[in-house]
C-alpha cells in the first residue's frame, strides 16, 4: 500500500462526494486529519445556514409565531422520522429529546418496570464492565431506585451471564473504547431466550452503519428499547439532542395501561396545550418527550442527519459500512506495518463483523502523550483512559488518504520519540 | 393618559436604551407590538453573532478542540454564575442544564428524600391547583414513585394547607396564567415553620424582577430549591436550557452522604473524564448535571442573560421591577378605561406586590378569537385556556407606547366586534 494507492481508492469511491457536505475547509487548508468524529461530528455546511435562518429569521423576526409558522412544534418528530430510517425503526417509535443519559433513564425505567411486572423474581440489570460510564451510572442509579442490582461482566461473558435473574440486558452496540461491536441480532435473541428485555445504546453505531432494531422482523429478534447520540456519527453539533426508540409492542401496552414515564413533562402529554391539571400520556413513544424542545439545537441536528441520509442515494447504509470496514482495515494494516516495535497494540477486533467504525490502539504508558503529539502534527484522534489512542473513522467524510496520512504521522511520532517531550505530558480536560 | 404621554414616559425612562439590545427591527418596521416575551423572549442582537461564531468557527473550524480551546467545558458554569446574580444565589449553587421539567424532577426528588428522611410521616407534596401543568405532572409522577401524594389547593389556601403531613411545598413564583405573584419570603417562612421544604419555580419571574432565594439571609427565610426557564424573561431562545438551584445546606449534606440525584449522568460525576465505572457525584450542585451540555443553545442563552445583566448597570433589577409595575399598572388602567363594556375582566391582581410582569384579562367566550384578531392587528399576546388573554410585559424592551398601542388596538378589536369573524375561530396549535 502506498499513499498514491490511497488517492486512487478515494478517486474510485462512490461515496467520496459526501465529504463536500461538511465545512472542513479550515481543516483541509491546514492539512488537518480529523479522526474524532465519533466524539464530535464536523459541521455540515447546511447547518451553518440553517441555524442562521432559525436564529435570525425564525426566532428574531418570527418570534413566538414560529412555533406554528416555522413548524417548530413538529420539528422533533420530523427529525425522529429521519433517524428511524437509519436504525430500521418505524417513524412514530423514535423520539428526539434530551440527552442520551436522560433518555436511557426513561427507557430503562420502562424496561425494568415491564420486566419485573411480568417476572418479579428478575432483579438484575446486566451490562458490560466496559460499557460507557454514563450508561453505567444511569443504570446503577435506576436499578437501586427499583431495588434491583446492576451486574457487570466482561464483554465475552455477556450471553453466558444471562439467567432467570436478568430483567434487562443493557449494551452499547459498539464499545466506546475498543470499537468492538456486538452482533445485535444474536445477542437480542439470547436476551429474549433468557426472558430478559434488550436495550441497545447506539451512540457509536447509528450513522456509521446500518442498524436494524427490528432484526429479521421476528418478535425474538427485535430489540425492546434503544437510545442514541446526536453529536457523533449523526453530526448534530456539540451536545446535540439525543434520541430513543421503544418497540411498539411495549408502547401499545403502555397505552393500554396508561403508563407514564418517570419524567412526565408537558411535551409528553396527550394534549399539552389544553393545560390540563391531570397528566395523560401521549400515545406511543411520544410520551417519552418531556420539556420544551430545543429548537436551535434540533435544527442543527436535522442537518447532521441529512448528511447521513444523503448516503442512501449513493449506495445506502450498506455502502457506508463497506467503506467503513475498508478504512478501519486499512488503518489496522498500516499501523501493524509501519508502527511495529513501538509498543502499540491494536485493541479493535480484527474480525470485521466484530468491529465498529473506530480503531483503538493501546500503548502502556504513552497513550495520552502520543495523542497530544499527533495533534501537534495535525492528526486529531483522542485518548481514552487509561491506555487507549482512539481514531474515529467516519465513512461519510474520512478518506483513504486521511488514514494513510494519520498512520504516517503516527509512525513519525513514534520513530522520533517526540511524544516523550514534556509539552505533551499535559493532559487536556476533554478529548 | 394619552399616547403622547406614553412617548414622554419612554423618553424619560433610563432603561429605554436596553431595548436596542434586541433584534426587533422587523417588528418595529411592521408596527408589531410584541407582548409574548413571557413565552419566548426576543432575539438578542449579540446572540445572532455569537451563535454564528460557535457554529461556524468553534464547531466548524475548532472541531473537538473547542471543548478546551473555546471553553465549552466551563460554559454552563459561566452561565450559571450569571443566573446566580439574578436570583440572589451564590455562583456554585446554580446549574444550567436540561429543561425546567427535568430539573424539577431532580430537585423535587432531592427535596422529597431529604424531607421524608427527616420526617417519614410527611407524605404530601403540596402545590397550587393552577400551577403550570408540567410542574404538576412532574410532581404527581415523582410523588407516586416515592409513595407520596400530590395535594393541590387554591392559591389563597396554600399557607393554610401546610401541615405536619407536608413534605414539600412547590410553587411557581408568578402564576403563568393570572400573573399573580407569591410573597416569596413570607411563603418560604410559612413552609419552614410547618416543617416543609420550599421549592420555587422562577419561570415567570427570573429576569423580570429581583428574586432573592436567600430571602433576608436567615435559614428560615431561605428557600431550599428552585428551578427556572431560559427562554422567557432570560431571552435564551426557543427551548433554551433551564436552570436549577439548591441551597448549600442541602448539597453539603448530599456531599457528606454521597447522595446521587436520580439522573446520575457523566457530567454530574466528580471526574467525568476519568471514565470510572463507579459513579461518584460531583460536589455541591454540580451533581445535578447529567448529559453532555448543549453548547449552541447555551451560547444563545448566555447572550440572553447578558441582556438582563445589562440592566444592572442602568439602575439594577429594582429599576427593572419598577418599570414593570408601571407598565402593567398602565396596561390595567387603560384596559379598564378603554375596553369597558365588552365583557373583559382583569384577572391579574391590582395590588402591585401581588403582581408579576404580565397582565391576564379574561373573556368568557371570546378569549382565543380576540387574541387571534389582535395578532391580525399586530399585537402579539397569547391565549391560555380556557378564557385568558395574556400580555407579557418585559421591562427590558417593552415600552409605554407599546402598552398604549396594544390596548388601543384591543379596544378597536372589541368595539368593531371583528373578533367574531370566522377566520379567528381557528385556534393555533401553540401560543
Amino acid at each position: 500500500m502506498t499513499r498514491d494507492a490511497c488517492v486512487a481508492l478515494d478517486r474510485a469511491d462512490v461515496l467520496a462526494p459526501l465529504r463536500a457536505q461538511f465545512a472542513l475547509d479550515a481543516a483541509d487548508a491546514s492539512g488537518l486529519v480529523y479522526l474524532d468524529g465519533n466524539s464530535l461530528g464536523p459541521l455540515p455546511r447546511a447547518a451553518a445556514a440553517r441555524v442562521r435562518q432559525v436564529v435570525e429569521a425564525e426566532w428574531g423576526d418570527g418570534l413566538i409565531r414560529s412555533w406554528n409558522d416555522a413548524g417548530w412544534i413538529t420539528l422533533s418528530q420530523r427529525i425522529a422520522d429521519k433517524i428511524a430510517r437509519l436504525v430500521g425503526a418505524c417513524d412514530a417509535d423514535v423520539v428526539v429529546a434530551d440527552s442520551t443519559s436522560v433518555n436511557l433513564h426513561k427507557v430503562l425505567s420502562a424496561a425494568v418496570q415491564i420486566a419485573t411486572a411480568d417476572a418479579p423474581a428478575r432483579r438484575v440489570v446486566l451490562s458490560e464492565r466496559t460499557n460507557f460510564p454514563s450508561d453505567l451510572y444511569v443504570a446503577d442509579t435506576l436499578a437501586r431506585q427499583h431495588g434491583l442490582q446492576l451486574r457487570l461482566v466482561d464483554a465475552d461473558d455477556v450471553v453466558a451471564a444471562l439467567s432467570r435473574d436478568t430483567a434487562v440486558l443493557l449494551l452499547t452496540h459498539v464499545d466506546y473504547r475498543t470499537g468492538r461491536m456486538h452482533d445485535m441480532a444474536s445477542v437480542t435473541r439470547a436476551a429474549h431466550a433468557a426472558g430478559a428485555l434488550m436495550i441497545w445504546d447506539l451512540a457509536h453505531s447509528a450513522g456509521a452503519m446500518p442498524v436494524e432494531l427490528h432484526g429479521d422482523g421476528s418478535p425474538e429478534g427485535s430489540a425492546d428499547f434503544a437510545v442514541g447520540c446526536g453529536y457523533k456519527y449523526l453530526n448534530g453539533g456539540p451536545g446535540a439532542p439525543a434520541f430513543l426508540w421503544a418497540h411498539p409492542r411495549h408502547t401499545r401496552r403502555m397505552d393500554a395501561e396508561g403508563w407514564r414515564q418517570p419524567l412526565a413533562g408537558w411535551f409528553g402529554h396527550a394534549t399539552p396545550f389544553a393545560f390540563a391539571a391531570d397528566y395523560r400520556p401521549a400515545a406511543g413513544s411520544a410520551r417519552f418527550q418531556c420539556g420544551t424542545p430545543p429548537i436551535v439545537s434540533l435544527a442543527a441536528l436535522e442537518c447532521g442527519i441529512d448528511t447521513v441520509l444523503a448516503a442512501a442515494a449513493l449506495g445506502g447504509l450498506a455502502a457506508l459500512r463497506r467503506k467503513s470496514v475498508a478504512l478501519t482495515s486499512l488503518f489496522i494494516a498500516l499501523v501493524e506495518q509501519r508502527c511495529a516495535g513501538h509498543g502499540l497494540m491494536v485493541v479493535t477486533p480484527r474480525e470485521t463483523e466484530q468491529r465498529g467504525s473506530h480503531v483503538a490502539v493501546a500503548h502502556a504508558d504513552g497513550a495520552c502523550a502520543i495523542v497530544q503529539a499527533l495533534i501537534a502534527r495535525g492528526v486529531i484522534g483522542d485518548f481514552r483512559a487509561p491506555d487507549i489512542l482512539r481514531f474515529g473513522i467516519a465513512p461519510l467524510y474520512t478518506r483513504f488518504v486521511d488514514v494513510w496520512d494519520a498512520v504516517d504521522r503516527l509512525a513519525q511520532v513514534l520513530a522520533s520519540g517526540e511524544w516523550r517531550d514534556e509539552r505533551f505530558a499535559v493532559r487536556a480536560t476533554v478529548t
